[in-house]
């Protein structure tokens, strides 16, 4: 269902790279991307405005955060996601099933869906496949995921069974949807398995999602087991609908999974960095509380073209950081999450001209 | 010193309201004007785009707080406070006065200056007015203030003696002051006492200074005390100079200081209240985390133009305040901020159109 309202163009490829354009109801993504995540309805402390001057084309929001708190419903009321936090471009839900699984309490698996208690209150609630969708429905974001479980990724039983539920619960998640306007995108498990991960992309890649993700990684396995899963999963996918890959974004990871294939990233790291003085570039992480910046008249990055890099010194950063000041989340947000969005574009723009291995191998050799 | 650099031109009368423009080293300032406060060199929650954009024109910094952190010489070091939290306009320091008396610990006062403990570590530290001045001119506002002691109103004895040192040290400041390119402001005491507030403003106009202010309000007495002080001062103030009501700032205040020729006003109030869910309206405020506004898809106020108000719902503004998310903050400083912005713009255009008190009487009519 609703794969015509979503083409996806492969305007050009470079080694396992590509270059796309993925058409949704809210505009055009250009790919490779990094979506920012807005976990409560808002990336904390960033304006719409804000994150449209950054570049951001994509933004995430978390269903199970967004149904405990203020409740779907009240989401729908107010005219769906999009009009209720102000971000008229593309938008992207999760299923609810990696918080399930992460965040809430006292949670209980059977094949029909997961009962689990709220983090914020300890009320009981239960997400089945049909549920999930239903929430993702009335939040409307242009992609919707299916809902998965996501095992610990070296427990090879757990990882086995968890795999069969995300396929059965896939296909229900497929029968399940009845909006023509939001592209659900079925989620690829198996934990650090070769075998494993072969077989959810074939199962995954057959069913006729108008998108694939790459589920639980990123989770605590090495980065080696993460790039092999990927290039494992891509080989089987197919070329001409998105690939995503869930909670990646570091410079290293962001870089390595574009010249593997994949084509959609989102992670809360930048913004999390940003509320622990943590600022993220193309050479390493930056410690702004460090006393070393307390006189430092250089920005960030000098190199960097963010509104943060082009006005404020690293002194004054420092200094709102100790001063515990809320605009250092803000500006060190904005610096963040403009690193992994333009790296997204300049990747694009060398995957068109042919050099992207050039180009993410000098970024990747003067990282610390 | 540098009145010339800091023409005062009174462009219309209306009753006793006054609209007049400020030159500056950093710019003209239109008056009446209300200035946000950035107390550690930033208005808490907010860029200096989003300052501009909601149209302020001049901001203070506390001088009591740069000084213990980041310190004088660093904000000097880094070019001045203007580059420090780069806002290229108009900028004013107070003397650090007010905060040593209403936030240091175990203050000692003599005729010198006071001895204090700093409210962050503990440490102890000495301003007289020479060492008041030496930090504003590091700091390098456009606007500073005589070093002053803000008495408990209602104790004439005390107020009386803290009068007196003030006008001393107001000579001592004018001294002391070096830099040609700083409007130094003399600042009227006398608590609640008219006698004692008329000798003041004669005092301390008869000084010299670029500017006058008026101190020691708005810290516990009634607005009708309050209001009858500000009477008693600026009948007797030179018309040809700038006055400046420190630290007040809402609605109802604005507009009887505007009617009482006061030219300057500056508060904390429209971003702390913000901070507590509370927006400022023409009309009165409105708590935010109150249950009523959960499904209220109207904006804070349907007549306002900040962005605020012009993007979002109450019930996404409730959601934001629920969720503790630090963007609601950011918006509703916004939008309180530019409430009394553009209400000092508002009160210029009718005093120049001879219809201030009109436009006066019927906001606070509607007050609740």
């Amino acid at each position: 269902m609703a794969t015509n309202l979503f083409q996806f163009q492969l305007n050009a490829t470079d080694g396992n790279a590509r270059a796309g354009v993925f058409s949704t109801p809210h505009g055009d993504l250009q790919t490779p991307v990094f979506a920012p995540v807005g976990t409560q309805a808002t990336v904390k402390a960033l304006t719409p405005l804000q994150l449209e001057q950054l570049g951001a084309t994509l933004v995430l929001s978390n269903t199970y955060h967004l149904y405990l708190r203020p409740g779907a419903d009240l989401v729908a009321e107010m005219g769906g996601l999009h009009r209720f936090m102000q971000w008229p471009h593309p938008m992207l839900t999760d299923s609810g099933g990696f918080q399930v699984f992460s965040l809430a309490e006292m949670r209980k698996v059977d094949d029909d869906g997961v009962t689990f208690k709220s983090h914020i209150d300890g009320s009981t609630h239960r997400f089945t496949p049909e549920k999930a969708i239903a929430i993702e429905e009335k939040l409307g974001a242009d992609i919707i995921m299916a809902f998965d479980e996501c095992a610990e990724p070296h427990d090879r039983v757990y990882v086995e069974r968890a795999m069969q539920r995300t396929h059965a619960w896939a296909e229900r998640c497929l029968r399940a949807q009845t909006r023509p306007d939001q592209a659900l995108f079925g989620i690829v498990q198996g934990g650090i398995f070769p075998d494993l991960r072969e077989h959810s992309a074939r199962a995954i890649a057959g069913m006729g999602f108008a998108g694939h993700a790459i589920g639980g990684l990123s989770v605590g396995e090495g980065k080696p087991e993460m790039y092999a899963m990927i290039e494992v999963v891509n080989a089987i996918l197919p070329a001409d609908k998105p690939r995503y890959l869930m909670g990646v974004g570091t410079v290293e990871d962001l870089l390595n999974g574009i010249a593997r294939g994949v084509d959609i990233f989102d992670c809360v790291l930048p913004t999390r960095l940003a509320r622990h003085q943590a600022a993220m570039t193309r050479t390493g992480r930056l410690n702004l509380l460090n006393a070393v910046h307390a006189h430092d008249p250089r920005p960030i990055d000098e190199h960097c073209g963010c509104y943060t890099c082009r006005t404020f010194t690293r002194a004054y950063l420092r200094h709102l950081i100790v001063a515990k000041e809320m605009l250092a989340a803000t500006l060190v947000s904005i610096h963040n999450l403009y690193t992994l969005v333009e790296l997204a574009k300049e990747a694009r723009r060398a995957i068109f001209e042919g050099r992207f291995e050039r180009f993410a191998a000098e970024i990747l050799q003067n990282m610390e």
